[in-house]
């Protein structure tokens, strides 16, 4: 029996292009002489599709594609995930399925039992969970169909759920076991698929076919490499990441394992690649192709220009260098020359003018208050403005350049720095963007090495650095991972060897700063806790404020 | 048996505070002889506490407590809400729980059964639903404690749980059921409350104390109004709304029932008086005492400064008056008479010199394209940067006048007039925004009867009108209304009698601007469906777009 996995780049609500990308691969697999051909989780509608699933007009769109599919499945079998609803009053109105359509009709549909419903997923919103269990039969194979999360509860000591799926679909003897999934990317996250899936593989002693998306949904990225595990706890194959493919199994090679074909790819790798896809696909899926941001001579603009110009072509990205009276002489010569080794277009303006306009205006109100951070403020927000007016008239959007370590302890101006259509690097901390920048000067010198080399700084007074007011990045960022991703307490923080003054002042910083979070652009998630969606914290609380 | 509920404001993660208003509460329920007191749901911590909720340090603070509520326990009993810790490594770490302390121990604890995650609610993100039900006996009396969404599963026709915790308590023969809950204020959520609660005393035949929070929480208000049930179906009492109260009631007398005591109010005045909560409790909790905003001499900016006068005082708001020059003659004598009628200090500032140094710096690039939205966006972004300016300066909060139906539309502009902490009237329709108008005007002229009469305008152009791009507003408020509360699809509008030509242009508007609302300050919520948590759309997504 052969098997092809089609790993697709979906989009929300494009039940149209969804179904085309359907349609073309059902082809390839027949071509290939597939006896079965599986796509992703929810494929119809693309995944998350968040409210839209409460539609119900949205339902009947996914379920006019169904039959569309169900009409490609003459001389092979579709496997593909979407929403079904629930026909009884009683719980949630839907179900997150998977179906098995063949023949022209739908075979069978198994429901998903198990709902993530932490970091960015909502499951349990819209979805009831399975109650019923069952397997299909196919060319004489008997065939276990799970959706995602449904394998997720083993090798854990703290299992999030209750049941395994697994373990009801057993008794039935199924022969091997397909999931059909949308598993986010984090840098972290394919280690922990394969071990959930080599855990699996183990307990249950059966072939498996994982089926990834790749492509990115605003946020959330999703990087591909899909796996056929074979029983002897190896995997035959994980494909490619961050690029769409299909490709052909035959079960008895599968069945006879000894293969180990994975990835290679380090973290900061991986980062990059994804926040490329990142960029690619909100503008892509949101129809449009340019961008712009505002170049300081630092490292995080230079980082984010480096990725804009490797997703979208040095023809579609422009950059405004914005010196005020406290910018070094080095900031616009190191922008400048970034922009010439990018090949993308520069305008410089000086933002004095515009900043003695508003000081004008506002003296009668100020009188005699000394400089502090009302101006430095203005000359972010200039610049936010600039590049605001530019997206305006040109219909480029605006890219927001600000880290991760800034973001979390609001080291930086709202609707100034924080300005954008989407935050290109804020889910990488200060000490992995100098990663991010080395990586890109791996074979030639793209980023000018004193952007690298000189001290952070905001330049918004005379001689600021950011070490004036912040501790080094290497013990800041211990501090936010611990806090952020490790969900620590300040007292574990502290017993790990922290100043407990600093580690006390930081999480104040992270908290009393989420109202400057909750009004910035959508964060390309590459780590296992972003800010946005997957981190949801009240902004009027007193905890650690 | 006597039975206080106490009706308090707690404040998310601070336990010292919550602590305090209990430690007052138990007090003068004991003045009052009361066998019991009852808080609300989730008490010690405060509700909605996201995230928060991941932090084992967070979970310490509450359990502490707990022990601190347990020494008040001499000579009376003492029922209220805390997370607890689920014992086993299966299913989620916490449950949603009511504890029943008397006699210095905990002598009961009933874990929450039907988790709600939908709008706003992301419970079984991170509580395991029980799985136990049991009562407490205390003075010759069983008890059914039960927590808030516990009671809503009967009285609708398409029920969102296979259970009722209730009946599995009915065996153990309770003498009367408490509820503590955390149900969020919509104007029409008190109707809805009180169908419920006849529902289950209709069918249990018991009398129901149903307790719950006042205050606002960043966007979410709980309006008290805490109700009694007889065993007769009626309202023994239902309490006061928008105010902390302790009341304590005679089991006996409420047994007897006869009375319906219900609270009168209409829409518009419960959405006033939700507002200002929203506005004094925002402040409040985060420490701050003043407002600034905007006056444009328009309806909008005109009913949030009333509502904002009349949440922190006069000598709490200022007003920035920011013409053009395409305002019109009667925008700043408008605003002017509405400060004065307000007794709130009002600066004037003409932004034209500062729009001039943009263009100035801008002429370079844009050559002679001509004047278009991004020279209407450079108007209000400047109006933005100078309210943040004073915001920055003096310690004023900026509040974002926009209305629902502009903020369904997208006419509005990110970093300009969409500027704010706090969304103050983005839950109320334009329509809406005029019969509040009304209401305020109700006694004495407070807001100039030609703000309410001109026709709306944005003041970006010459000679420009809302109506020149927009349909009526009882048109569009129509359509928003039945794609936003109601969740219709286009099909359906138009079937009701739209111009389907208009309802497919409103629909796509609402969608692509899905990424304006994201960056937009938390709207206070009134209606059954706002924007902001409780409705959670993607950007990138092509339906209807």
């Amino acid at each position: 029996m052969k098997i092809s996995i089609a790993q697709l780049n979906y989009h929300i609500g494009n039940f149209e292009g969804n179904f085309e990308k359907i349609k073309i691969a059902v082809s390839k697999a027949k071509q290939e002489n597939a006896d079965i051909v599986c796509f992703g989780e929810l494929a119809t509608c693309g995944y998350p599709p968040r409210d839209f699933l409460e539609f119900d007009d949205f339902i009947e769109l996914s379920e006019k594609m169904i039959d569309r599919v169900t009409a490609l499945s003459e001389n092979i079998a579709i496997v593909l995930g979407a929403p079904t609803r629930n026909p009884v009053p009683e719980g949630k109105d839907l179900y997150n399925s998977v179906y098995f359509i063949a023949d022209g009709e739908v075979k069978y549909v198994q429901h998903k039992a198990l709902l993530p419903t932490y970091d960015i997923f909502d499951e349990y919103r819209y979805f009831e969970p399975a109650s019923k269990f069952g397997i299909v039969e196919f060319k004489g194979k008997k065939i276990a169909l799970t959706v995602c999360e449904d394998i997720w509860n083993i090798g854990n000591d703290n299992p999030l759920y209750t049941i395994c799926p697994l373990d009801e679909m057993m008794p039935l003897k199924p022969d091997f076991v397909i999931n059909v999934s949308a598993s986010p990317f984090s840098y972290n996250h394919a280690d922990n698929r394969m071990h959930i899936l080599k855990k699996n593989v183990e307990k249950y002693q059966l072939p498996m076919f994982y089926i990834n998306h790749i492509g990115a949904q605003t946020e959330v990225i999703f990087a591909g490499g899909s796996v056929v595990m074979s029983p002897d706890g190896l995997a035959y194959k994980e494909m490619d990441y961050f690029k769409e493919a299909l490709q052909t199994f035959d079960l008895e090679e599968v069945m006879q394992g000894g293969k180990n074909d994975i990835q290679q790819y380090n973290k900061i790798e991986k980062i990059h690649d994804a926040l490329v896809l990142g960029i690619k696909d909100y503008f892509g899926k949101l129809g449009f192709k340019k961008a712009i941001l505002g170049l300081s001579g630092g490292i995080d603009s230079a980082v984010t220009a480096v990725l804009a110009q490797r997703a979208l072509g040095k023809e579609n990205v422009r950059v405004l260098l914005m010196p005020s009276q406290f910018s070094s002489d080095h900031s616009v010569n190191d922008a400048r020359l970034l922009a010439e080794n990018l090949g993308i277009h520069y305008d410089i303006i000086a933002i004095k003018d515009i900043y003695d306009a508003y000081a004008n205006e506002l003296a009668p109100i100020f009188k005699d208050l000394e400089f502090n951070v009302t101006e430095e403020n203005i000359q972010a927000r200039i610049r936010g403005m600039l590049n605001m007016a530019l997206s305006n008239k040109f219909g480029n959007i605006v890219l927001n350049t600000s880290n991760k370590s800034e973001m979390a302890v609001g080291y930086g101006t709202l609707y100034g720095d924080l300005c954008g259509g989407i935050s290109v690097i804020a889910d990488v901390y200060k000490t992995e963007v100098f990663e991010l920048a080395e990586y890109m000067n791996k074979d030639a010198e793209v980023i000018p090495r004193n952007t690298i080399t000189k001290p952070p700084s905001a330049e918004l007074r005379p001689n600021q650095k950011d070490s004036d007011s912040l501790p080094d990045y290497a013990i800041l960022d211990e501090i936010l991972y611990e806090y952020i991703e490790n969900q620590k307490g300040p007292q574990d923080i502290i017993a790990m060897g922290h100043d407990e003054k600093l580690v006390k002042r930081i999480l104040r910083l992270v908290n009393i700063n989420e109202f400057k979070r909750y009004q910035t652009a959508p964060v390309l998630r590459v780590s296992s806790k972003a800010f946005g969606m997957g981190r949801r914290m009240p902004i009027v609380g007193k905890y650690l404020s």
